[in-house]
């Protein structure tokens, strides 16, 4: 295959697996247990498990961000990446979550298309989310300055932020888009989506900011 | 030991253990949680565990596949193999899974042989298992092309997979057969162990054919 | 930015980041669960989740201690470091720790300000406090002289040591400060925080003596 | 400190510590949850959380084992240990493991020296121990053979394995010895622990005969 079309395709296949994982094993938790605690605790270690695996194996096609704010980011900060290509990632990520969702329904025996009704709105929710992607794009391009296997901590990390943000961290506009259309613990509704997506848009100008400031070489400045 | 059977050895223990975690683990759970979200994450958190290791420790001797599915495709694309060997691992896996059930069943006081009356079907369910098999393989090729450590990442997927598919990814036939032999949470009524073993079949065609597409480096249709 | 303001801004923003983790997740566990375990599962993976992306993407840039016992400790060591340093991060670890309580208040619509009223006091928690201290120490600087990954052994350490000290690890005077601010599951009342303080001084001289033992190579002596 | 002491007190410390860890997490998890799947869950990962650690920052110093059956073993095959060394290394083992258990009694205001009145006995159990310990070898040396990171294995293995064995993979007879001091959830009872110790050896003899038939190079009947 041609390398554009690998990369189009590793960012379509990793974010469909990703949001596949993340509804899939809401379902299953919702179905299991009764103590929410257990479930958002499997909910999270089995996104942290799917996220290891996916940002390693399709990292070195498309760079694996899985993520329109973090694929904006990185081209505002890399330079070098056409509009185009930026375009492309995320109508393949957008995409690749609906499929994502949709999977997960069918394997689960839900309706193949559904839409939530789980209502995520108000101030400290969406405070949450600006802080949630704030969070995650410290912790990849910190661990890239690092020269750390980011796959991992990101994966560590959003295991706990599915806790420690009381918006369990979705920080992704593409994942939300998808998990819109999941009628289930991971479910967000769709009237709570845009909001949601503005306050990530938010995250990642002060992310943006933030990592200019402590992760890249200025040296003119020193 | 000699080479050859130091390989076969190696896919039978591995097999044999890893059917011995996947099981013991699950007579254990139901054992002692009321909680069937904190048995499964008990099953996942185990199995994961003993893969790291099993992985690690004879992927050098054998390759560590412990899996017909993965003993084939890797096969057809590494070339190299012989039919002989891969027939010869499989028989390895098969009987090394059944052995595993029996030692479970001894270590947890069942009896020696047992059969499963836990039934798995249905269209959901069975769909379930292709994505679990074309995952598995994914996370496999990609880790390898990628130079990762293929025991973690796999280790970690399936800890995973067990939530976010319905059918808690058995993903591996000969596993499967020796699931079979427990008549406990991870169990599988011989009933439905066959179609389980042709979704992963299908599933090891549709991850063959992904991974020829996305990993297999092939410049003559760039 | 000046590689000074980046120390210290990197002291701050990641003890703040470290105690948002720490309250977030507790405060979510309590929302979510009634069985304590699970509270304490859930609090004990977030941090150790947290942990490790902080400690890797700060580590470079301020050496990532977040916590004064570990800074005034590794100033001994290590020499080289001036005083002035040594008051500029201790006093950026604790701004940051508050600020880390406040933004977790903010996030879950506590008020944004408000103290703990969780007394932790007596012997036993004393005494506790002191062996998680030392623990944290021989980690630390057991894992620098082993030239492991570091950031790695502590966040597996805390999410065990959670459970296997009486105090629950706290083991550092900042994130104890800050703690104060949070009136929930992972908070410290005011009136206990001063002996917690004075057991985690005495667990980093005992710390330091075994360090200087076991893991400082000093030839004259041997 | 002269080399021969740090390495004895290596292995007083790591087994301290390791038995603190085991039976503190023990204690703290029958305090907090009903749930006694969710009290397992802690103790296992708060046992793995605490191997990693301790294995890798005492591994340079005393090869880490805090196990007689790992030490007798380890000196068969590597020869030019002294019989010296291993009594060395037993009594600091036996020793670390009491204290251990001490200073945990101490942590959770327990009495300081109190008895297990926890029997581990029949069969299963017994047979279960066997198979523990040969897993512990097996993956100890497959790992060191692999080249990996055998604290990492280790520490995954023993969190599975707790799980997947009915006796909860003691697997040691000094920290079996330790935690006869323990009347809590991690105790063994004083009548309980000979048979377990017999069993250990017993494994230990195996799993010697398996890793001198599959991990170690004997080029003469290759």
């Amino acid at each position: 295959m041609l390398k554009e079309r690998r990369h189009v395709a590793a960012e379509f296949l990793g974010t469909a697996l990703l949001v596949m994982a993340v509804v899939g094993s809401g379902i299953m938790a919702e179905t299991l247990s009764k103590d929410v605690g257990v479930q958002l605790l499997a909910n999270a270690i089995a996104t942290g498990g799917a996220l290891l695996g996916l940002i390693t194996i399709f990292g070195p096609i498309s760079g694996a961000s899985f993520n329109p704010v973090v694929t904006v980011v990185g081209a505002i900060l890399d330079r070098g990446v056409t509009s185009m290509s930026v375009v492309a990632d995320v109508i393949a990520q957008v995409a690749g979550a609906v499929t994502g969702a949709i999977v997960a329904n069918i394997m689960f025996g839900h309706a193949t298309f559904e839409t939530s009704q789980k209502i995520r709105t108000g101030g400290p929710t969406w405070f949450s989310e600006v802080v949630a992607t704030v969070g995650l794009l410290l912790v990849i391009w910190g661990g890239k300055k690092a020269g750390a296997n980011v796959a991992a901590l990101v994966a560590a990390w959003i295991t706990g932020a599915y806790w420690f943000t009381s918006s369990t961290s979705i920080a992704n506009p593409a994942v939300g888009f998808g998990r819109m259309f999941s009628n289930s613990f991971a479910g967000i509704a769709p009237e709570s989506w845009p909001m949601f997506a503005l306050m990530q848009v938010i995250g990642g100008v002060v992310g943006f900011v933030i990592i200019r400031a402590l992760f890249v070489d200025n040296e003119k400045t020193a």
